[in-house]
Protein backbone atom coordinates (compact mmCIF):
# COMPACT_ATOMS: atom_id res chain seq x y z
CA UNK A 1 0.00 0.00 0.00
CA UNK A 2 2.06 2.82 -1.35
CA UNK A 3 -1.59 4.99 -0.73
CA UNK A 4 -4.02 5.66 1.63
CA UNK A 5 -6.66 5.85 -0.70
CA UNK A 6 -10.00 7.70 0.68
CA UNK A 7 -13.90 7.45 -0.03
CA UNK A 8 -15.45 10.83 -0.93
CA UNK A 9 -18.40 9.26 1.58
CA UNK A 10 -16.01 8.70 4.71
CA UNK A 11 -14.40 11.91 4.41
CA UNK A 12 -15.96 15.03 6.24
CA UNK A 13 -14.42 18.83 5.81
CA UNK A 14 -10.64 18.40 6.11
CA UNK A 15 -10.74 14.69 8.08
CA UNK A 16 -11.08 11.64 8.02
CA UNK A 17 -11.29 8.90 10.65
CA UNK A 18 -9.87 5.04 9.42
CA UNK A 19 -10.87 2.03 10.92
CA UNK A 20 -10.56 -0.68 8.74
CA UNK A 21 -7.04 -2.51 7.29
CA UNK A 22 -5.99 1.35 6.40
CA UNK A 23 -5.93 1.74 9.99
CA UNK A 24 -3.85 -1.51 10.72
CA UNK A 25 -1.58 -0.81 8.08
CA UNK A 26 -0.80 3.19 10.10
CA UNK A 27 -0.60 1.61 12.95
CA UNK A 28 1.44 -1.23 12.47
CA UNK A 29 3.17 -1.26 8.76
CA UNK A 30 3.44 2.20 8.79
CA UNK A 31 4.21 2.50 12.59
CA UNK A 32 2.99 6.30 12.25
CA UNK A 33 2.32 8.62 14.92
CA UNK A 34 0.60 12.12 15.69
CA UNK A 35 2.17 14.67 13.35
CA UNK A 36 3.33 12.17 10.30
CA UNK A 37 2.32 13.00 6.83
CA UNK A 38 0.88 10.11 5.23
CA UNK A 39 0.68 10.13 0.91
CA UNK A 40 -3.68 9.71 0.46
CA UNK A 41 -5.68 10.08 -2.50
CA UNK A 42 -9.10 10.58 -3.15
CA UNK A 43 -11.10 7.74 -5.30
CA UNK A 44 -11.87 9.45 -8.27
CA UNK A 45 -9.85 12.75 -7.06
CA UNK A 46 -6.56 14.45 -6.03
CA UNK A 47 -3.50 12.83 -4.61
CA UNK A 48 -2.48 14.82 -1.62
CA UNK A 49 -1.18 14.43 1.89
CA UNK A 50 -2.46 13.68 5.36
CA UNK A 51 -1.06 14.56 8.88
CA UNK A 52 -1.54 12.11 11.55
CA UNK A 53 -3.46 13.32 14.39
CA UNK A 54 -4.25 10.00 16.58
CA UNK A 55 -3.60 6.80 16.15
CA UNK A 56 -5.30 3.98 18.29
CA UNK A 57 -5.97 0.14 17.91
CA UNK A 58 -8.71 0.25 15.33
CA UNK A 59 -8.63 3.55 14.30
CA UNK A 60 -6.51 6.59 12.83
CA UNK A 61 -7.99 9.98 12.45
CA UNK A 62 -6.02 12.26 10.00
CA UNK A 63 -5.95 16.21 8.64
CA UNK A 64 -6.57 15.57 5.20
CA UNK A 65 -3.98 18.33 2.41
CA UNK A 66 -5.75 16.97 -0.87
CA UNK A 67 -3.90 19.81 -3.08
CA UNK A 68 -2.43 17.73 -5.64
CA UNK A 69 -2.71 16.69 -9.32
CA UNK A 70 -5.68 14.15 -10.10
CA UNK A 71 -3.70 11.38 -11.79
CA UNK A 72 -4.19 10.48 -15.40
CA UNK A 73 -5.42 7.10 -17.35
CA UNK A 74 -3.24 5.74 -19.61
CA UNK A 75 -5.50 6.04 -22.94
CA UNK A 76 -5.39 2.40 -23.45
CA UNK A 77 -8.89 -0.07 -22.59
CA UNK A 78 -8.17 -3.76 -22.22
CA UNK A 79 -10.48 -6.46 -23.51
CA UNK A 80 -10.05 -9.81 -21.27
CA UNK A 81 -11.12 -12.99 -21.95
CA UNK A 82 -12.62 -13.64 -18.29
CA UNK A 83 -9.43 -15.72 -16.61
CA UNK A 84 -10.06 -17.95 -13.90
CA UNK A 85 -11.28 -16.86 -10.79
CA UNK A 86 -7.67 -17.35 -8.90
CA UNK A 87 -6.15 -15.34 -11.64
CA UNK A 88 -9.02 -12.75 -12.26
CA UNK A 89 -8.34 -10.83 -8.87
CA UNK A 90 -4.21 -10.18 -9.82
CA UNK A 91 -4.98 -9.02 -13.16
CA UNK A 92 -7.31 -6.89 -12.30
CA UNK A 93 -5.04 -5.24 -9.92
CA UNK A 94 -2.36 -5.78 -12.69
CA UNK A 95 -4.57 -3.91 -15.11
CA UNK A 96 -5.33 -1.12 -12.46
CA UNK A 97 -1.57 -0.22 -11.73
CA UNK A 98 -0.61 -0.51 -15.13
CA UNK A 99 -3.70 2.40 -15.09
CA UNK A 100 -5.71 1.37 -17.99
CA UNK A 101 -9.14 3.64 -17.91
CA UNK A 102 -11.59 0.18 -18.98
CA UNK A 103 -11.68 -2.91 -18.89
CA UNK A 104 -14.65 -5.11 -20.47
CA UNK A 105 -13.90 -8.49 -19.18
CA UNK A 106 -15.79 -11.14 -21.84
CA UNK A 107 -16.72 -14.83 -22.80
CA UNK A 108 -14.69 -16.77 -25.60
CA UNK A 109 -14.78 -19.93 -26.56
CA UNK A 110 -11.81 -20.88 -24.60
CA UNK A 111 -13.34 -19.63 -21.60
CA UNK A 112 -14.82 -21.74 -19.33
CA UNK A 113 -18.83 -21.25 -18.36
CA UNK A 114 -18.35 -21.70 -14.99
CA UNK A 115 -16.29 -18.89 -14.47
CA UNK A 116 -18.64 -16.40 -14.68
CA UNK A 117 -20.05 -17.76 -11.47
CA UNK A 118 -16.60 -16.55 -9.30
CA UNK A 119 -17.77 -14.92 -6.42
CA UNK A 120 -15.40 -11.95 -7.45
CA UNK A 121 -18.27 -10.64 -10.24
CA UNK A 122 -20.87 -10.90 -7.76
CA UNK A 123 -21.88 -7.24 -6.76
CA UNK A 124 -19.06 -5.34 -7.76
CA UNK A 125 -16.75 -7.97 -5.47
CA UNK A 126 -13.79 -7.46 -7.74
CA UNK A 127 -13.75 -3.83 -6.94
CA UNK A 128 -11.37 -4.49 -4.01
CA UNK A 129 -8.83 -5.83 -6.52
CA UNK A 130 -9.41 -2.60 -8.43
CA UNK A 131 -8.57 -0.51 -5.37
CA UNK A 132 -5.35 -2.60 -4.16
CA UNK A 133 -4.12 -1.93 -7.78
CA UNK A 134 -4.84 2.07 -7.42
CA UNK A 135 -2.93 2.12 -3.63
CA UNK A 136 -0.17 -0.06 -4.97
CA UNK A 137 0.60 2.10 -8.00
CA UNK A 138 -0.07 5.90 -6.37
CA UNK A 139 -3.22 6.48 -8.51
CA UNK A 140 -6.81 7.39 -7.65
CA UNK A 141 -8.96 6.46 -10.80
CA UNK A 142 -11.31 3.97 -10.97
CA UNK A 143 -10.75 2.30 -14.29
CA UNK A 144 -14.48 1.32 -15.98
CA UNK A 145 -15.02 -2.53 -15.50
CA UNK A 146 -17.55 -4.44 -17.69
CA UNK A 147 -18.46 -8.18 -18.11
CA UNK A 148 -20.14 -9.91 -21.28
CA UNK A 149 -21.19 -13.10 -20.84
CA UNK A 150 -21.69 -13.46 -24.52
CA UNK A 151 -19.44 -12.97 -27.07
CA UNK A 152 -21.48 -12.11 -29.85
CA UNK A 153 -23.86 -9.18 -28.53
CA UNK A 154 -20.62 -7.91 -27.19
CA UNK A 155 -18.83 -7.91 -30.48
CA UNK A 156 -22.21 -6.34 -32.30
CA UNK A 157 -24.07 -3.93 -29.84
CA UNK A 158 -21.35 -3.13 -27.20
CA UNK A 159 -18.02 -2.44 -28.42
CA UNK A 160 -18.87 -0.71 -31.57
CA UNK A 161 -19.61 2.58 -29.63
CA UNK A 162 -16.21 2.28 -28.78
CA UNK A 163 -14.43 2.17 -31.67
CA UNK A 164 -14.57 5.97 -32.13
CA UNK A 165 -12.83 6.39 -28.93
CA UNK A 166 -9.57 3.81 -29.49
CA UNK A 167 -8.64 4.51 -33.13
CA UNK A 168 -5.60 1.93 -32.60
CA UNK A 169 -6.34 -1.75 -31.92
CA UNK A 170 -4.41 -4.30 -31.33
CA UNK A 171 -5.07 -8.41 -31.01
CA UNK A 172 -3.26 -10.70 -29.24
CA UNK A 173 -2.22 -13.67 -30.72
CA UNK A 174 -0.40 -16.74 -30.13
CA UNK A 175 0.07 -17.64 -34.11
CA UNK A 176 -0.17 -14.50 -35.50
CA UNK A 177 2.96 -13.90 -37.71
CA UNK A 178 3.62 -9.70 -36.96
CA UNK A 179 5.36 -8.58 -33.76
CA UNK A 180 3.85 -5.75 -31.94
CA UNK A 181 6.10 -2.93 -33.65
CA UNK A 182 4.70 -4.20 -37.09
CA UNK A 183 0.74 -3.73 -36.60
CA UNK A 184 1.45 -0.41 -33.65
CA UNK A 185 1.60 3.22 -34.73
CA UNK A 186 5.62 4.14 -33.88
CA UNK A 187 5.50 6.09 -31.35
CA UNK A 188 2.17 5.47 -30.17
CA UNK A 189 0.65 8.50 -29.66
CA UNK A 190 -3.58 7.45 -30.29
CA UNK A 191 -5.81 5.92 -27.84
CA UNK A 192 -5.76 2.16 -27.88
CA UNK A 193 -7.90 -0.99 -27.16
CA UNK A 194 -5.80 -4.33 -26.78
CA UNK A 195 -7.34 -7.94 -26.70
CA UNK A 196 -5.84 -10.51 -24.87
CA UNK A 197 -7.41 -14.21 -25.15
CA UNK A 198 -7.47 -17.06 -22.81
CA UNK A 199 -5.61 -19.87 -22.18
CA UNK A 200 -4.90 -21.35 -25.89
CA UNK A 201 -6.10 -18.20 -27.69
CA UNK A 202 -8.83 -16.90 -29.35
CA UNK A 203 -10.77 -19.62 -31.74
CA UNK A 204 -11.02 -18.44 -35.84
CA UNK A 205 -14.45 -17.46 -35.65
CA UNK A 206 -13.40 -14.69 -32.43
CA UNK A 207 -10.22 -13.79 -34.55
CA UNK A 208 -12.63 -12.89 -38.02
CA UNK A 209 -15.24 -11.07 -35.91
CA UNK A 210 -12.12 -9.03 -34.48
CA UNK A 211 -10.37 -8.48 -37.42
CA UNK A 212 -13.66 -7.26 -38.65
CA UNK A 213 -13.58 -4.49 -36.27
CA UNK A 214 -10.12 -3.47 -36.96
CA UNK A 215 -8.46 -5.13 -34.58
CA UNK A 216 -5.05 -5.92 -36.04
CA UNK A 217 -3.37 -9.60 -35.03
CA UNK A 218 0.02 -9.84 -33.54
CA UNK A 219 2.31 -11.86 -31.88
CA UNK A 220 4.79 -12.06 -28.80
CA UNK A 221 6.75 -14.64 -30.03
CA UNK A 222 6.84 -18.68 -29.53
CA UNK A 223 6.84 -18.21 -25.91
CA UNK A 224 3.17 -18.78 -24.44
CA UNK A 225 2.61 -16.40 -21.10
CA UNK A 226 0.45 -17.18 -18.26
CA UNK A 227 -2.25 -14.13 -18.23
CA UNK A 228 -0.65 -12.49 -15.24
CA UNK A 229 2.20 -12.04 -17.21
CA UNK A 230 1.13 -11.37 -20.32
CA UNK A 231 -1.12 -8.31 -19.17
CA UNK A 232 1.47 -6.86 -17.47
CA UNK A 233 3.81 -7.27 -20.27
CA UNK A 234 1.35 -5.80 -22.73
CA UNK A 235 0.20 -2.99 -21.33
CA UNK A 236 4.08 -2.21 -20.49
CA UNK A 237 5.06 -2.38 -24.40
CA UNK A 238 2.07 -0.55 -25.45
CA UNK A 239 2.95 2.14 -22.75
CA UNK A 240 6.63 2.07 -24.00
CA UNK A 241 5.48 2.73 -27.88
CA UNK A 242 4.28 6.29 -26.62
CA UNK A 243 7.25 6.96 -25.38
CA UNK A 244 9.40 5.94 -28.08
CA UNK A 245 11.26 9.24 -30.12
CA UNK A 246 9.40 10.32 -33.08
CA UNK A 247 11.91 9.28 -35.44
CA UNK A 248 10.78 5.42 -34.18
CA UNK A 249 8.15 5.54 -37.16
CA UNK B 1 1.27 -26.73 -18.68
CA UNK B 2 1.85 -26.61 -22.24
CA UNK B 3 4.95 -28.80 -22.90
CA UNK B 4 5.78 -32.18 -20.52
CA UNK B 5 9.51 -31.13 -19.39
CA UNK B 6 11.34 -34.49 -19.59
CA UNK B 7 14.32 -34.97 -17.69
CA UNK B 8 17.62 -36.85 -19.21
CA UNK B 9 17.97 -39.40 -16.70
CA UNK B 10 14.66 -40.60 -16.74
CA UNK B 11 14.53 -41.12 -20.93
CA UNK B 12 15.95 -44.67 -21.41
CA UNK B 13 16.79 -44.32 -25.51
CA UNK B 14 13.45 -43.15 -27.05
CA UNK B 15 11.27 -44.18 -24.19
CA UNK B 16 9.89 -42.48 -20.91
CA UNK B 17 7.58 -43.47 -18.02
CA UNK B 18 6.09 -40.39 -16.25
CA UNK B 19 4.71 -41.80 -12.41
CA UNK B 20 4.44 -37.97 -11.18
CA UNK B 21 1.80 -34.93 -11.51
CA UNK B 22 3.06 -35.18 -15.21
CA UNK B 23 1.17 -38.28 -15.53
CA UNK B 24 -1.80 -37.51 -13.79
CA UNK B 25 -1.62 -34.01 -15.94
CA UNK B 26 -1.60 -36.69 -19.49
CA UNK B 27 -4.37 -38.76 -17.70
CA UNK B 28 -6.91 -35.95 -16.03
CA UNK B 29 -6.26 -32.83 -17.66
CA UNK B 30 -5.16 -33.61 -21.47
CA UNK B 31 -7.13 -36.85 -21.24
CA UNK B 32 -5.03 -38.61 -23.56
CA UNK B 33 -4.97 -41.85 -25.11
CA UNK B 34 -2.98 -44.47 -26.15
CA UNK B 35 -1.50 -43.32 -29.90
CA UNK B 36 -2.54 -39.60 -29.17
CA UNK B 37 0.83 -37.20 -29.63
CA UNK B 38 1.69 -34.79 -27.35
CA UNK B 39 4.11 -32.11 -26.65
CA UNK B 40 7.56 -32.47 -25.17
CA UNK B 41 10.89 -31.42 -24.58
CA UNK B 42 14.36 -32.77 -23.18
CA UNK B 43 15.55 -30.11 -20.49
CA UNK B 44 18.39 -28.16 -22.13
CA UNK B 45 17.69 -30.26 -24.80
CA UNK B 46 15.24 -30.48 -27.91
CA UNK B 47 11.93 -29.39 -28.43
CA UNK B 48 9.54 -32.76 -30.11
CA UNK B 49 6.76 -34.56 -29.87
CA UNK B 50 5.80 -38.07 -27.80
CA UNK B 51 3.20 -40.84 -28.94
CA UNK B 52 1.43 -42.06 -26.24
CA UNK B 53 1.89 -45.84 -25.39
CA UNK B 54 -0.19 -46.52 -22.40
CA UNK B 55 -1.68 -44.50 -19.63
CA UNK B 56 -2.87 -45.64 -16.17
CA UNK B 57 -3.69 -44.51 -13.02
CA UNK B 58 -0.41 -43.07 -11.98
CA UNK B 59 1.63 -44.19 -14.95
CA UNK B 60 1.83 -43.02 -18.52
CA UNK B 61 4.45 -44.05 -21.36
CA UNK B 62 5.51 -42.23 -23.75
CA UNK B 63 7.47 -43.03 -27.31
CA UNK B 64 9.97 -39.63 -27.96
CA UNK B 65 10.27 -38.07 -31.04
CA UNK B 66 12.93 -35.38 -30.31
CA UNK B 67 13.96 -34.05 -32.89
CA UNK B 68 12.89 -30.36 -32.70
CA UNK B 69 15.06 -27.46 -31.78
CA UNK B 70 16.42 -26.24 -29.04
CA UNK B 71 15.14 -22.89 -27.47
CA UNK B 72 17.14 -20.26 -27.30
CA UNK B 73 16.90 -18.40 -24.52
CA UNK B 74 16.76 -14.25 -25.17
CA UNK B 75 20.22 -12.76 -24.45
CA UNK B 76 19.29 -10.76 -20.97
CA UNK B 77 20.58 -11.48 -17.29
CA UNK B 78 18.45 -10.11 -13.98
CA UNK B 79 19.60 -8.89 -11.46
CA UNK B 80 16.52 -8.70 -8.66
CA UNK B 81 16.89 -7.65 -5.44
CA UNK B 82 15.26 -10.57 -3.56
CA UNK B 83 11.45 -10.70 -3.22
CA UNK B 84 9.55 -11.81 -0.50
CA UNK B 85 8.70 -15.48 -0.68
CA UNK B 86 5.16 -15.26 -1.66
CA UNK B 87 6.09 -13.10 -4.65
CA UNK B 88 9.68 -15.28 -5.35
CA UNK B 89 7.98 -18.34 -6.70
CA UNK B 90 5.90 -16.49 -9.25
CA UNK B 91 8.86 -13.99 -9.91
CA UNK B 92 10.80 -16.84 -11.13
CA UNK B 93 8.30 -18.39 -13.51
CA UNK B 94 7.67 -15.23 -15.20
CA UNK B 95 11.14 -14.74 -15.67
CA UNK B 96 11.72 -17.85 -17.08
CA UNK B 97 8.93 -18.44 -19.25
CA UNK B 98 10.50 -14.93 -20.44
CA UNK B 99 13.62 -16.95 -21.13
CA UNK B 100 15.98 -14.71 -19.56
CA UNK B 101 19.10 -16.49 -19.21
CA UNK B 102 20.85 -15.74 -16.13
CA UNK B 103 18.86 -14.53 -12.57
CA UNK B 104 21.25 -13.27 -9.87
CA UNK B 105 18.90 -12.86 -7.02
CA UNK B 106 21.13 -9.95 -4.34
CA UNK B 107 20.38 -8.20 -1.13
CA UNK B 108 19.95 -4.44 -0.80
CA UNK B 109 19.13 -2.38 2.09
CA UNK B 110 15.51 -2.38 1.53
CA UNK B 111 15.92 -6.45 1.42
CA UNK B 112 14.01 -7.58 4.78
CA UNK B 113 17.24 -9.98 5.72
CA UNK B 114 14.24 -12.87 6.92
CA UNK B 115 13.65 -13.16 2.62
CA UNK B 116 16.63 -15.31 2.36
CA UNK B 117 15.50 -17.54 5.30
CA UNK B 118 12.72 -18.65 2.46
CA UNK B 119 12.70 -22.35 2.15
CA UNK B 120 12.36 -21.86 -1.52
CA UNK B 121 16.22 -21.02 -1.40
CA UNK B 122 17.71 -23.96 0.31
CA UNK B 123 19.07 -27.14 -1.62
CA UNK B 124 17.92 -25.04 -4.83
CA UNK B 125 14.14 -26.09 -4.27
CA UNK B 126 13.17 -22.52 -6.55
CA UNK B 127 13.92 -25.25 -9.32
CA UNK B 128 10.05 -26.39 -9.31
CA UNK B 129 9.36 -22.62 -10.00
CA UNK B 130 11.95 -22.76 -13.02
CA UNK B 131 10.66 -25.73 -14.61
CA UNK B 132 6.94 -24.23 -14.38
CA UNK B 133 8.40 -21.58 -16.52
CA UNK B 134 9.80 -23.72 -18.85
CA UNK B 135 6.45 -25.46 -19.14
CA UNK B 136 4.33 -22.65 -19.76
CA UNK B 137 6.68 -21.02 -22.05
CA UNK B 138 7.03 -23.80 -24.36
CA UNK B 139 10.95 -23.69 -23.79
CA UNK B 140 13.75 -26.34 -22.33
CA UNK B 141 16.30 -24.15 -21.01
CA UNK B 142 16.80 -23.35 -17.67
CA UNK B 143 18.63 -20.42 -16.65
CA UNK B 144 21.54 -19.95 -14.73
CA UNK B 145 20.45 -18.71 -10.71
CA UNK B 146 22.92 -17.60 -8.15
CA UNK B 147 21.68 -16.19 -4.97
CA UNK B 148 24.37 -13.44 -3.62
CA UNK B 149 23.28 -12.32 0.10
CA UNK B 150 25.45 -9.29 0.50
CA UNK B 151 25.53 -6.71 -1.59
CA UNK B 152 29.12 -5.12 -1.71
CA UNK B 153 30.61 -8.90 -2.43
CA UNK B 154 28.20 -9.30 -5.46
CA UNK B 155 29.20 -5.92 -7.01
CA UNK B 156 32.86 -6.01 -6.38
CA UNK B 157 33.95 -9.46 -7.02
CA UNK B 158 30.60 -11.40 -9.07
CA UNK B 159 29.50 -9.20 -11.22
CA UNK B 160 32.91 -7.59 -12.80
CA UNK B 161 33.13 -11.19 -14.49
CA UNK B 162 29.74 -10.32 -16.65
CA UNK B 163 30.27 -6.76 -17.37
CA UNK B 164 31.54 -7.68 -20.95
CA UNK B 165 28.98 -10.08 -21.67
CA UNK B 166 26.17 -7.27 -21.15
CA UNK B 167 27.47 -4.29 -23.11
CA UNK B 168 23.88 -2.70 -22.22
CA UNK B 169 23.71 -2.55 -18.49
CA UNK B 170 20.13 -1.10 -17.28
CA UNK B 171 18.70 -0.25 -13.94
CA UNK B 172 15.09 0.51 -12.95
CA UNK B 173 14.79 3.19 -10.55
CA UNK B 174 11.67 4.96 -9.88
CA UNK B 175 12.43 8.38 -9.02
CA UNK B 176 15.13 8.09 -12.41
CA UNK B 177 14.00 10.83 -14.85
CA UNK B 178 14.54 8.97 -18.01
CA UNK B 179 12.27 6.87 -19.78
CA UNK B 180 13.93 3.27 -21.07
CA UNK B 181 13.78 4.55 -24.69
CA UNK B 182 16.21 7.59 -23.33
CA UNK B 183 19.04 5.09 -21.87
CA UNK B 184 18.77 1.81 -23.92
CA UNK B 185 20.18 1.82 -28.00
CA UNK B 186 17.15 1.90 -29.96
CA UNK B 187 16.77 -0.44 -31.97
CA UNK B 188 18.63 -3.50 -29.07
CA UNK B 189 20.80 -5.20 -30.50
CA UNK B 190 22.83 -6.34 -27.85
CA UNK B 191 23.42 -8.49 -24.41
CA UNK B 192 21.77 -6.69 -21.76
CA UNK B 193 21.39 -6.79 -18.26
CA UNK B 194 18.94 -5.19 -15.89
CA UNK B 195 18.69 -4.48 -12.05
CA UNK B 196 15.07 -4.50 -10.46
CA UNK B 197 15.44 -3.01 -7.18
CA UNK B 198 13.36 -4.30 -4.09
CA UNK B 199 10.07 -2.72 -2.48
CA UNK B 200 11.24 1.00 -1.79
CA UNK B 201 13.91 1.27 -4.38
CA UNK B 202 17.25 0.83 -4.33
CA UNK B 203 19.23 3.31 -1.63
CA UNK B 204 21.80 5.81 -3.04
CA UNK B 205 24.72 3.83 -2.16
CA UNK B 206 23.35 1.05 -4.01
CA UNK B 207 22.27 3.42 -7.18
CA UNK B 208 26.17 4.94 -7.51
CA UNK B 209 27.62 1.21 -7.46
CA UNK B 210 25.95 0.49 -10.16
CA UNK B 211 25.92 3.64 -12.11
CA UNK B 212 30.36 3.00 -11.71
CA UNK B 213 29.44 -0.09 -13.68
CA UNK B 214 27.78 1.25 -16.30
CA UNK B 215 24.11 0.56 -15.37
CA UNK B 216 22.31 3.34 -16.47
CA UNK B 217 19.04 4.29 -14.22
CA UNK B 218 15.44 4.70 -16.18
CA UNK B 219 11.95 5.08 -14.86
CA UNK B 220 9.07 3.39 -15.51
CA UNK B 221 7.04 6.58 -14.89
CA UNK B 222 5.28 7.64 -11.60
CA UNK B 223 3.28 4.30 -11.01
CA UNK B 224 4.97 2.26 -8.81
CA UNK B 225 4.69 -2.04 -9.86
CA UNK B 226 4.52 -4.93 -7.68
CA UNK B 227 7.46 -7.18 -8.65
CA UNK B 228 4.97 -9.78 -10.34
CA UNK B 229 4.26 -6.84 -12.83
CA UNK B 230 7.61 -5.06 -12.67
CA UNK B 231 9.56 -8.15 -14.13
CA UNK B 232 7.23 -8.92 -16.86
CA UNK B 233 6.51 -5.52 -17.73
CA UNK B 234 10.25 -4.59 -17.67
CA UNK B 235 11.12 -7.52 -19.65
CA UNK B 236 8.69 -7.39 -22.12
CA UNK B 237 9.94 -4.08 -22.63
CA UNK B 238 13.42 -5.49 -23.13
CA UNK B 239 12.02 -7.86 -25.68
CA UNK B 240 9.75 -5.14 -27.66
CA UNK B 241 12.84 -2.90 -28.10
CA UNK B 242 14.88 -6.06 -29.62
CA UNK B 243 11.85 -5.61 -32.19
CA UNK B 244 12.00 -2.19 -33.37
CA UNK B 245 12.63 -1.32 -37.04
CA UNK B 246 16.02 -0.13 -37.95
CA UNK B 247 14.82 3.64 -38.18
CA UNK B 248 14.09 3.66 -34.44
CA UNK B 249 17.07 4.84 -33.20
Amino acid sequence: MNLILLFPAEVSGDHVTLTDHRAEHVRTVLRSKSGDQLRVGLLNGPLGTATVETVARGSVSLRLHLHGSVPQPCPTALILALPRPIMLRRVLAQATALGVERIFLINANRVEKSFFQASLLRDEAYQAALIQGLEQAMDTRLPAVSIHQRFRPFMEDVLPAYLADYPVRLLAHPTASAPLPEVAPLPLAERAILAIGPEGGWVDFELDRFTACGFRPFTLGPRILRVDSAVPALLAQLELLRHLPPTAG
